[in-house]
This record gives C-alpha cells, structure tokens and sequence, in this order.
C-alpha cells in the first residue's frame, strides 16, 4: 500500500473565536483536532496526522493557513476539497487541495508568510466586529507608526518582539514589508516576512499603537530592537484581530510538463 | 417625579447570532431583555420597558433599530450612550441616545424602513460569514431579479409574500425601492419601504432567489401578488442574511427653536 501514498497540500480558513488555537490540546476545541477528526472518517477510522505552517493561538483567525497529510485513498483534490467540507463544521472552510510532492513539509518549507491585524477605529463598539477586530477608538498618528514601522522592517533579532514563552533560539527574521491601509473607521497592518516569532506580530501590533498614540517615539524602536528584551517593547494586542493571510511555497505542487 | 420623566429615542446595533430574537420570551436571551435588565440596573431596580420600531427574528441582525423608553433620571444623551454600553453585552451596541417629544413612539411614528439581505456568492464556504450571510454558492440571473423586483414595488396586498403566522389584519404595504448591489462574491438586496409584514423580506428574498435561478419567471410576481396566498410565493430566506439597517422618522428630535 505504501507505494499509492500521496501528500496533498490544503489552504483552509478558519473562524478563531471558538477555538482553543490551531494545535491539539487534551481536553480543548483547537482546529488540528477538527481537521484531523474529519480525515479519520474519511479514512474509515484509520488515524491521520496534519503538519500546519505554523500554529495560531486563540482567538487568531486564518483566510490562508496551509496543512498538508498523507493518504492512500484515490480522491483526486476537488473531491477532497468537498469531502472535508462535509465533515468539518462551519468555523473551517478547505479552499484548495492539490497533491503535492511526497518531500513538500508545510512549516520547513515556506518562504513567506502574511500576517494582517484589523484595527476598528469607530467611536462606539461595533457588535459585528467584537471578534474580529481590535477595538481601538483613540486618536493615531498614522505617520508616527509608519516611521516606526521602518525599524521594524528587515533582518533583526527580535528577541524584543517574542513571547518570553518561546523555545526557539534563533530569534532572527526578516520582515519584508510592514504595510498600513486605513479608512476612518479601521486600520490593516499587513506584515509579510520570511517568519515571525511567538506572539511577534501581536507585539509589534502592540507597539506600534503606542508609538501611534504618543507614548513612544518611532525612533525608540531602534533602541528596544537592540535590547533583546521583551519588557522594553509594547503590550501584546489581542488575538481577535489577527489574521494568518497567507503562506508562500517556493514550489508547491508538481508542476509536471510545462510549456516556458 | 412625573413632571421630570424625559422620552429618549435610542439607535443601536446588535448581532443577532446568540439571540432568540428581539421580543422577550420567557427563559430565552432576547435584545429587548437585555436592554430592559441595563435600563432596570440604571434605574437601581426600578423596571423600565421599551418599545421598538418593530421585532427581528431569531438570527436577524439590526444596524439600526430603533426603540423608545421613558425616564426621571437626569442625564445627557451622550452619558445615557457610555451608561448603557457599559452595562450591555459586546453583541449589541448603543450607537445614539437622544432626548425626543413625549409623543414620540419608535413603532408607530416610524415612516420608512430599510432592510439589507446579504447573500454569499462564494464557491466556498465563508467561515466568517455563516453568521451574517446567506450562502448561496449558484448561478443568478441578476437581470430577472431585478425585473422581478419591479413588480414588487410600489403599493400592494402583500398577503402572499407574509408569514401565515400574522396577527396583522391589513396587509397592503408600499415598497418604495429594492435595489440590488453586488460583487462576484457577493449579492446585497436593499428593500425600502414604508412598513414590511411578519418575514416579508425573507419571502421576498426567497422568491427572487428563486427567478434568480430560473425556477420561476419574473412576470410570475404579478400573479402571486395576485393570488393573496402564502404558498404560491418562494421560501422564507434565512434569518441570518437579514439585517434591519435603518428606520425613518418624519420628526425624531424636539427641533427647539428654529430659524427658517
């Protein structure tokens, strides 16, 4: 049977408020769970395991998290897609399944990665968006932000930016591009980058709204970079108001014959 | 005291997902209960009822209810808005408070009402949206709604297009305007009118759903108006892509003193 093993690759979108985050936790509600619960069905009880980019933690949502799993069963990928979609419950949704190489590894292998964190600016509480945006109604200096957001942009340790919770040692990323687009009512900050720490973008988020509500000056940035220390950046904002956007491959599936 | 007791007219906003829709019921979590239990908490116990321009059904949302209700306390418009968000869950939101006549009454001086019905065009499943959209992920022939809608408008017995569940004896309503706005992912039908009978913008969403897909003809609305008869119109379209979004007052503020 081994020999009829194929690896699919799958983009799905998932609702975070009632998840416990993206990773199995005993006894908790988390997206693997549901994920992994509906291939087990499919696959009459046998059980299959799934490797996501990357985790997200409560409350934070994905229009682009990437999983991919192994199977022996013949469904060609818009047949999975469906399948899934039958079984899983209405906070997930697959957009996409293709068969991919069996060396494809969803986490090692992706070379960018979009976060974006959804601001509302309106004056009063707006019921729709209470899981889904931070609700931040002070006056900004979207300029102040911009400019801090410049430090923040390219290769740097940062140890500053992390959760103290981490087990990882190699605190240096990239951030490619740090983008605001803004209306009255709401603030997006896009950050798109080779890959962000625990807690990363939602401290950088954190920060950013003091330097845009005066507490900080852009040019602390610098300073609390090179410090490598948590206690020096700003407060962690809440997960409700990140979104994982979207995870790049540099070959995703097998692209077979091609005409270039 | 009675000499003191001020009207206020109120606009706010809920997310109808987690209510039993807006009218009390007994040991059910409904909008105007916990309206009522903020007002009662106010008041120091004292038991305040409100009225409202109408109800909305289990599911529906409002972007703009209206309700009235009487006090003694003396406070500002401004302060009853923070008083009353203070108190109230994140799934509704005060968005106005203003002081009005006493005569004013939100249900029975309403002279226009606008509803929104939003519809999901997405191949997939939007996990963000199954809530707060109807997904309807077929062809639609946008041409025949919108010539389906014209027989629609204007002053009609809309008997056939009202739940049989009514109380409501009279059944003629005039529909100023529906109009149609979409995307490729995604239809809105604006309906206008002067009042709407007991799941009449479900029904008739349901109904140009229907020529949408070509299962009934659009001149077949001349007919079914016609026939004053619930079952010749389409099915009731689903609560959650209802939203109440604004109700019209011909005077809705003590003017005071004018200049014109």
């Amino acid at each position: 049977m081994e020999k009829n093993i194929k690896r699919f690759k799958c983009i799905l979108a998932y609702d975070g408020t009632n998840f416990a985050g993206y990773q199995v936790q005993p006894g908790k509600r988390t997206v693997q769970l549901e994920v992994e619960q509906a291939l087990n069905k499919i696959h009459k009880g046998e059980s299959i395991r799934i490797a996501a980019s990357g985790r997200t933690d409560a409350g934070v949502h994905a229009r682009g998290q990437v999983i991919h799993f192994d199977s022996h069963l013949q469904i060609p990928g818009e047949r999975w897609k469906k399948a899934l979609n039958a079984m899983l419950p209405g906070d997930i949704s697959i957009l996409d399944v293709s068969e991919v190489d069996k060396d494809f590894h969803a986490r090692f292998q992706s070379v960018r990665k979009e976060y974006r964190y959804r601001i509302s600016l309106k004056s009063e509480r707006d019921p729709f968006l209470r899981h889904y945006a931070y609700h931040y109604p002070f006056p900004l200096n979207l300029d102040a932000m911009k400019e801090a957001a410049r430090y923040l942009m390219g290769t740097h340790d940062f140890t500053s930016f992390c959760s103290a919770k981490t087990e990882v040692v190699d605190k240096v990323r990239t951030v490619e591009e740090i983008i605001f687009t803004s209306t009255d009512d709401e603030l997006v900050i896009q950050f798109i980058g080779n890959g962000f720490l625990y807690n990363m973008v939602r401290i950088m988020t954190g920060t950013l709204l003091e330097v845009g509500s005066g507490r900080k000056a852009p040019a602390e940035m610098e300073r609390i970079l090179a410090a490598r220390d948590r206690v020096q950046a700003g407060k962690t904002a809440p997960g409700h108001g990140l979104y994982l956007w979207k995870v790049d491959y540099a070959i995703t599936t097998n692209p077979g014959v091609t005409f270039s």
